[in-house]
């Protein structure tokens, strides 16, 4: 007969987040208690105003707010007629990176009974399914995302550098966005490093020159009151795509399309994978890139060698948003399937981006060549051409709907789209120029 | 009659820093040897091309070069011969922080004798003074911020956000420099927020809007190949100095002016910090904010209501360089001066802030004013104009030479400079220009 209560650290709910805030949820009466740390006098000079606990209480529209210090004394003093409080604390494994969060804690914290498993898939399940007010933040974070994208399309020429085309992105969702942070780190690649999936990290930092000819792969996202956006877009850096570019970017795009026309509750992501990967092979084969039967390819895995990580992932305060392998639901083993970082049935209310890619990357393919039976279902002549194409990605932000779906991404994504925004036309083209 | 070697981890002499590498340096021989992480094939599926061994002898211009795990048998082979290696091992406080850096590991280390009090604070040393090679990349640094900060001031306007400046600072370092990064968070604070020391953090972002009548304080400075910049501009936002932001401002710029023109080798920077106290106050008593005799003031330690930080610190890998407590030299405990990150006497090859500010803060005064001997010396009523005036700060990077220094930052700082590039005048001004 004892009552039982949430502690969280680091919560916040507005963009201005005091570190150390700790909250605590009576579950029996449903009241929330926020804890916010004393401050010394000189946070005053350096950091500035000491809000007083009132402002707290307003902020994050709790019941009741105290310091920190006192969460022991005030824990005890409300549960004292119901025997030893049992903290619910939130600690749980990251299914992608294997981390555990660490759970909240404060002084006195022994004199509890604590439980560190039971809150963890609870409010990861909450996140999963997006809010209306979630979901309009996300929707104006890609709104002003794929305003940038545009903008950093439109100035992109041969001789600038990659970073530059960040360096664009960047300024165009703060300045006109308000956007401090992105969701991660941008990749913009063209020519070879576009088939570097996460290029762009410090090791690689954006920093080759554009050349006439080549693709960019450009896949930025900024994110907003903690809310992320992810999304790339693929383009010739001249502006105008040639023969070899069209094939594999409609290729990809017909896999983001016949995706998104599935989309709906009760679809598994793992069918809606393999449905991609189904779209490229066929478009490759089409073109004798590939050859022979393409079930024999999907049996082969032979998609992987394409498009070697998963097809989408959920969205929300990470990128990468928990939940995409709740208890129970087993990451696949296959090449290219084991990268999925969900293979749930789609729910009415997530957000999952959908983000199909077709690469060259030499080590893959030099892997699939030395495989016999993987060896015969590749034009090895035709392929010389795409030697160093680098690769094509398209991502959208979905939210899944009850009859099934709305894209929140809206950039061109046509060919003759993305070459008349380039050439200067207006976004979205105007009605009688949309299928010039 | 051992040999001796010195060990480090995360040295980097390029922009691109592949994590975990590690230094040997054999101190008998002068030779050294560099460590590289041995990484799985699928690094260049996601992060890109695995360099061979001699990408990194080649990059980091070292003797040799082995993989990290065999680190211990390539020790232990080349000194065999001489008995047990003792290794020299990176372990030193941060004497702002308190913090300790974390010594570099590796498997079989316990084979070996180690060392961790004898390497740091040479090569601490070894950092205060800069060679050709770090002044010209901080002189780099500087001239991109320095043009940045002209960009700022000639777009502010009133009505825009305070974030929207820091947007044309980063945008233009990254743009224009090839700046990915900045040495720390924007502050960029106006009104009252100029007088809040560390504004711009999370819980403080930069979010107000910019009033007409409003002073700027624009504390901003990009980084390039891992060396910063530490560079503040302050300004009316609407472009024209009023009597009060001239008289603050004026105070201010004499004590800057008047510690560039003292520094030389030999001097101390306490008495730097003093110098600039004893400028600022001055000028307060000369306006008749203050009142009373301006050495019985610096023994009342007045100085500190007006600045409470220190007047500079050394600048270089870190904003906030190591160096500048050296074993034996103690941080004085009194208010202003226990915020000054260096009391050393000046060396040539270091490169310095010289930042003083003065600044009209709420907290601060009602201390002075409570302390009937410290409240005499103000003139209270005079006080008031100033109660929302916030802050002004000047802050330039100075390089100790031979015979004095030499400014590295180019900003106009005459208050009729600062109109003229506000109002759309080149920097430098026209020689004929420069006396309006
Ligand atoms: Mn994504
Ligand atoms: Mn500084």
């Amino acid at each position: 007969d004892r009552l039982v209560a949430a502690v969280r650290g680091h919560l916040s709910a507005s963009g201005r987040p005091p570190r150390g805030l700790v909250l605590l949820q009576d579950i029996a009466s449903g009241q929330s208690i926020l804890f916010a740390p004393r401050l010394p006098a000189e946070y005053a000079v350096w950091m500035g105003e000491i809000k007083p606990l009132s402002y707290f209480k307003d902020t994050y529209k709790v019941d009741m707010v105290f310091y920190v210090d006192e969460i022991a004394q005030v824990v005890q003093d409300r549960f004292r007629d119901h025997g030893k409080p049992l903290l619910f604390l939130l600690h749980g494994k990251n299914t992608d990176s294997g981390n555990f969060s660490k759970p909240a804690s404060f002084e006195g914290m022994e004199k509890f009974d604590t439980d560190l498993t039971t809150l963890h898939p609870i409010l990861t399940e909450c996140r999963v399914i997006k809010s209306d007010l979630e979901l309009a933040i996300i929707q104006y974070a890609n709104d002003i995302s794929s305003e940038a994208h545009i903008e950093v399309m439109r100035q992109a020429r041969p001789g600038m550098k990659e970073y530059q085309l960040e360096s664009i992105f960047l300024h165009h969702v703060y300045m006109y966005g308000g956007c401090r942070h992105c969701s991660y780190t941008c990749i913009c690649a063209t020519g070879d490093n576009s088939a570097v999936l996460h290029y762009g990290h410090a090791a690689a930092p954006n920093d080759r020159t554009l050349n006439d000819g080549d693709m960019a792969l450009m896949d930025m996202g900024a994110e907003y009151q903690f809310y992320g956006s992810d999304i790339t877009c693929s383009y010739p850096i001249n502006g105008k795509f040639n023969s070899s570019q069209i094939i594999i970017y409609n290729a990809v795009l017909k896999a983001h399309n016949a995706v998104i026309s599935h989309m709906r509750p009760g679809v598994n992501y793992l069918e809606m994978h393999k449905l991609a990967e189904r779209a490229i092979l066929e478009s490759l084969r089409k073109e004798q890139i590939l050859q022979g039967d393409v079930d024999d390819m999907m049996a082969q895995r032979l998609g992987a060698v394409f498009m070697p990580h998963g097809l989408g992932h959920l969205l929300g305060i990470d990128t990468h948003d928990p939940g995409g392998y709740p208890e129970g639901l087993e990451r696949p083993k296959e090449p290219g399937l084991s990268s999925l970082r969900t293979t749930r049935e789609l729910k009415e209310g997530m957000v999952i981006t959908v983000e199909p890619g077709c690469y060259f990357i030499d080590t893959l393919l030099t892997k699939a060549r030395d495989d016999p039976i993987s060896s015969k279902f590749f034009n090895w002549q035709e392929l010389e051409k795409y030697k160093s194409f680098g690769g094509v990605r398209i991502e959208s932000d979905v939210y899944v709907t009850a009859q099934g779906c709305r894209n929140l991404t809206n950039c061109p994504r046509e060919t003759w789209e993305i070459e008349a925004v380039m050439a200067g036309a207006p976004w979205p083209l105007p009605a009688s120029g949309s299928t010039v």
